[in-house]
């Protein structure tokens, strides 16, 4: 009764692979790269791996000739004929034909880029530079291929009854969480967890266990392509800061650069509508954003709080929403920060009946093996992957919380200068 | 890459077997049907299901027809010749050839008798009537059919997601009451829950964390004779209440049936040795049995303390031993009643040091799933499977818990008077 085929070709594996397809990646990724092939194609930027729990040295921990072999897989991905009918085919928020039939088209032809690898200090120095379009392809794959690496080591050395008391212990942590997202009222939530996830076959477990335990009305779906096509789930996503970094980056002058937030969002309103039209005001800092915000973004749908504390920064986005006239209650306020369920209950508790509120929920949903081996060797780590150079020049970031911070000292000052950021709380960056 | 073949095998089961083997069985069944079939070929008794949770009214949730298929299917099992040969071979309590050749020979020409069922207010009247040592046979397949039929009728309304964070819970349950053992100094405990478990596998996943979790020197092994001859951990056991209640009911006065309970004991020291000796006192009340008992029953390795408060009843092991100027820092108790990790640390607290301890963990280790599904539907219930009569006579246990007390009143009534048995304190049975 024994599957001999399937035996003798596990025995051949070469390499298990953590990424297997273009889709295993997040939905924002894909609408933003079409924004970009469409309006940015001749830019060339830098994107860099940045593990920000310095104290981890990952580079000790995940073998260079591994995530080597992981990263040429990656490359090796190319749209399959089944992925691009779905993409084609399938509504996302309610709509179909999203993604333009150019954009499609221009996918399928897609490879990864090449990659710049090598170890410093502990960490690995892990970039990717060439047309935008296609390296800002790389820091989901990258991310999610260094997160599993790090978890297989760890693996690697449990036996079959730890592993089975280990899963057994994250799903009991999962389900738990779960049945307490379950008494909140209203409750609308998704899954953001590819980067950082624990593994993939996790990360596909945890939206089974999501989309069970809340049901569809609660459960939005999840960021995940590959997950969302074979779990017949939904797609979603909004949009992230290297809009805006690499729109600053190539402005050529102080009014061009503090006109560059507003820019983006005046492309993307151009590009999508309705639920896709989430602001994210933070990169230069929320307070001078909102302060110089157009008239026509108040007609926007919501606002993402990524990097200030939750409660401040739902409550600048009410006062921001009725200072415009508008009525909050009819306005989303999506929270993605280090989300875990206690900060999920707090938000709600807080903001519940004021707002319409979304949860974007990440690492902690796929990742949260806190605890369960000793030293926290499968505690998850604030690793990113970000835009460093658009056409030779450096990127910033500012955010609402200095330790997320990123760029030259005396281009975060400039920036500072031109966006009236004034003194900042540090809160520390758990995922 | 699928396994057609056993895809369509599946698909074809006419059941799925509960008890599959007649080695899966306790070991000590086997220690007794040897003495039964060497000094009691000819008594003809009766043994009889007793579902001592009578709210649970187990023939509304569990198919009489199922019930039946798998009965049957019991009926099916023969010895097979590997097994009769680890019987023969393997060394138990670290002795070979504790079984004889003539027992294995009957063993291996051995089939479960015919039963009789019927369903009466919500139970199964399920007796069994014939030659002691076939009857005895169906004591512990017979329940471990009744608790898995009644696990299954629960799973059988649960999703594929349900079931993974059901047995996630349930292994992280006892997981982390391995954890709490591992810190008790000395520990040894055996498993003790076949009759009572959740299921065939569950028990196997349970011995196998046991073993992983506390390693052999304080994992001893378990009673199950199957999962001991496939996980190659020893298979342990003592003996049961069916032994003096059959001898004591073949008494022809009242002078022989005072004399019962330590007949047997005479007799089973002629058969076994060592770790074997091991004084089941409480049949008729352990206080009135420890002051009449022979001085040759000190020289018995242990007592096994099974329906008395742990604490009163190994107070009294050791009052009784120190009475008879032996020292109890040398004998054993084994503790062996409704055990759970609390009661464990409580004894644990309690006596070590003043004794040799051991546990023989039965249902709160294979089928703890309380508050698992709702309405406590795979809580256990406490259920037996016992001699009710000895060619003809009512069989009688009084036990130091009156509610396990058994027999028909007239004779429960002579028994006390022979035994000399007072007030009891009744205390609630969990399992």
């Amino acid at each position: 009764m024994l599957d001999l085929a399937r035996r003798v070709h596990n025995h051949n594996f070469g390499i298990d692979p953590i990424v297997r397809s273009l889709l295993d990646t997040d939905f924002y990724k894909l609408l933003m790269a079409q924004t970009i092939l469409r309006r940015h194609r001749d830019v060339a930027v830098t994107f860099g791996i940045n593990n920000r729990t310095t104290r981890i040295r990952i580079a000790d921990e995940v073998d260079a000739g591994a995530l080597r072999e992981q990263l040429d897989h990656a490359r090796s991905l190319r749209l399959s004929r089944g992925e691009a009918t779905w993409l084609r085919g399938n509504a996302f928020y309610g709509r179909r034909r999203i993604l333009s039939a150019d954009f499609i088209a221009w996918f399928e032809g897609f490879q990864l880029p090449e990659y710049h690898l090598e170890a410093r200090d502990g960490q690995y120095e892990l970039t990717f530079h060439g047309p935008w379009v296609e390296t800002t392809m790389w820091e989901v794959p990258a991310l999610a291929i260094l997160n599993e690496l790090r978890s297989r080591a760890v693996l690697r050395n449990l036996g079959k009854l730890d592993l089975q008391v280990l899963y057994a212990r994250a799903m009991t942590r999962v389900w738990e969480k779960i049945e307490r997202l379950r008494k909140l009222p209203d409750l609308s939530i998704a899954d953001f967890g590819t980067r950082r996830r624990h593994g993939f076959l996790w990360q596909d477990w945890c939206v089974q266990a999501m989309d069970e335990g809340l049901g569809s009305k609660r459960f939005l779906g999840t960021s995940n392509c590959l997950i969302a096509l074979r779990r017949e789930v939904e797609a979603v996503g909004t949009n992230a800061h290297e809009l805006p970094m690499v729109y600053a980056a190539l402005a050529e002058d102080d009014a061009a650069l503090a006109r560059a937030p507003y820019d983006v969002l005046r492309d993307w309103q151009e590009d999508y509508e309705g639920n896709l039209l989430v602001v994210l005001p933070d990169t230069y800092g929320t307070t001078g954003f909102l302060a110089g915000a157009p008239n026509w973004l108040t007609d926007w749908t919501g606002i993402r709080i990524d990097s200030k504390d939750p409660i401040a920064g739902g409550e600048e986005a009410i006062a921001f929403w009725r200072s415009r006239g508008a009525d909050p209650r009819e306005k989303l306020a999506i929270f993605s920060d280090g989300l875990d369920i206690d900060t999920i209950e707090r938000i709600h508790a807080h903001f519940h009946g004021r707002l319409r509120i979304g949860y974007g929920w990440g690492t902690l949903l796929t990742n949260d093996f806190r605890g369960l081996v000793p030293d926290g060797r499968l505690d998850p780590v604030s690793i990113v992957c970000k835009v460093t150079h658009a056409d030779g020049r450096p990127t910033v970031k500012i955010s609402d919380n200095p330790t997320k911070a990123q760029g030259p000292a005396d281009a975060i000052a400039r920036y500072k200068r031109v966006f009236g950021v004034g003194e900042q709380d540090a809160m520390a960056v758990v995922v």
